[in-house]
């Protein structure tokens, strides 16, 4: 609980971090500030919303570029954009009342003024509020379409995920075993891959550091892959490509091996080849983000919800205290530093 | 009509196309040799066909090559593979009598003896046999199998297809403009670009070869493209990406630009920005083959003839005379020599 004079500060006062500037390649500490701002008039339809819980991921990175994407950039000195769970402090939409629990996109900051029309209620029969960031939220949902619309993993298929134990492989390939499928993880650590295979039940789980991961993987997919969960692109792409089977599925959900780039690779320029293989072996490439399929939103969730009761599905979190340390967290996490799926407890 | 003297050799000889030499980049005519050699003899099941017309089609350079593909490579001394139409000379298959019209895969030869059940009857009502090779064949099912599964175009859409005056792509925009889309080709040259407006009703037809050939892709494509649907790849690709649409699909059907590569283009490596454009944007590539869509063929077929009858597909044969042509016919096709459906009339 929060003292009397805390409780006083915050009636006037937020703490956010802004971009301080656009981070060229790796973002580094000079590009985040923390600043205290007061906090906005609440519109009507509007929400306060005090943040408990907020979520790093890997796609925020892409906010940061100022390239034309799914969603437009955050601009220099705004609020690094960020889902959150929180409690809402003031209501003026008719849909909520103080002490609301509510999933929102309220970015980096400890207070929010949020849309009530964009906000959800939390599940409170969910076992933690926490959850509704990760396996029960945005990438447990991500997990869940690109495995039902693209995916598509038929019992005895081989599905290949890497950052298997963060916050979206670790589901993908939980589903593929649901669904009867052989699961192989990749991973940055000795530690993760353990995690992935004794917690989690992947078939196999493989450190891609290693210098005889090619070798490893060939062995480790003796059936070749059929489905390969797309989220980091880079060397694992390039050894994966070529045990794809015929008519391999290939959902793109995220490529954070090149997040931090600042130029295309030297050649050579292997895209003619990639286009044959599209060809020759009758691969389907599709990229998604989870918005695409908001209409299966709460079968997802429905879902994930039943599997975790029914301890077919497992998460891990990995939880940092304090606004102040989310910079330092989000760069470790480009870097695979995290371990389990990302998330800053506040005050 | 063949004369006694012919007749009576064709008993005992056939003329047929062999490989002689594996290509390596583009095919030269020391790759080829013109054989005589015996009939073999018809097995139970099998046919003996005089072949009238021999197809010749970009996917025939893949089969020279010795990589592994969706079909298994031509070996040196056989004769090159390649789809026939004739007339049944002797039937040891209860479906077929002498004298009856087969479309068969017979190859580069004037007789063929091929398995019956690998034989389909020529449709009588249709205005020519050699049809059946081109757009009430393999292409023209190519065409609208790749458009109904993958391509999807949607009325007010926009759909692009390069050798667009071929035997695929100019069915390509002809079922595009059926669906109410939007249709630009490419082509070789100004002649083909005027045949692909003024005759298939293309909305516009641009030269790959000119040197402002991306501003004019862009200005003839003033809502981007939806729909690109790939036969090239190479320049036209990379003139194409970056005006594909969110949610733009690429039915990959052929990639001739590279079928005579000896090696990958120099870097930068762009592998990373298609995936990212596929992520960004949410793209679908998917490679396909016509056998993939065996079950839509009868489909095809009566919606191609159909749209034929009424006046709103159009098409065009490049015939060529002569068994002992076909390999210079072919190397020409190669380079975009053809205009329209590349026929061989066999004596």
């Amino acid at each position: 609980m929060a003292k009397p004079k805390e409780q006083l500060m915050s009636e006037i006062m937020n703490r956010q971090i802004q971009m301080a500037s656009r981070p060229v390649g790796n973002p580094a500490p000079k590009d985040f500030c923390l600043v205290e701002a007061k906090i906005p008039d609440v519109a009507e339809g509007h929400l306060l919303v005090r943040n408990r819980f907020l979520s790093l991921d890997p796609y925020m990175r892409g906010r940061m570029s100022p390239a034309k994407s799914y969603a437009k950039p955050v601009e220099v000195g705004e609020v690094i954009t960020g889902g959150t769970v929180g409690q809402v402090t003031k209501s003026r939409h008719p849909k909520f009342v103080e002490g609301d629990l509510v999933v929102a996109n309220g970015g980096w900051q400890e207070y929010s003024v949020v849309k009530g029309a964009e906000c959800k209620n939390v599940n409170p029969s969910w076992p933690s509020l926490s959850l509704a960031l990760g396996v029960l939220g945005m990438p447990g949902v991500t997990a869940y379409t690109g495995m039902k619309n693209i995916g598509k993993p038929v019992a005895g298929e081989t599905v290949v995920v890497a950052a298997a134990s963060g916050a979206v492989g670790s589901v993908v390939g939980q589903i593929a075993k649901i669904h009867g499928a052989r699961a192989v993880g990749i991973a940055g650590t000795m530690e993760k891959c353990r995690f992935v295979i004794d917690e989690l039940g992947f078939d196999n789980c493989l450190m891609h550091k290693e210098p005889d991961f090619p070798e490893k993987l060939k062995k480790a997919c003796p059936d070749k892959i059929d489905v390969y969960f797309e989220n980091v692109g880079g060397k694992v792409f390039e050894t994966v490509a070529p045990l794809l089977n015929n008519f391999a599925r290939i959902p793109v959900c995220g490529l954070i091996a090149h997040y931090n780039d600042t130029q295309l690779p030297e050649g050579p320029n292997t895209t003619p080849l990639i286009l044959r293989d599209i060809l020759v072996k009758r691969l389907t490439y599709r990229g998604f983000i989870v918005w695409d399929f908001a209409s299966q939103e709460h079968e997802a969730l429905e879902s994930l919800a039943g599997w975790i009761d029914e301890g077919k599905l497992k998460y891990r979190e990995d939880i940092v205290d304090g606004l102040e340390n989310a910079p330092e967290a989000f760069m470790g996490l480009l870097q695979g530093k995290n371990f389990g799926k990302l998330i800053i407890r506040l005050g």
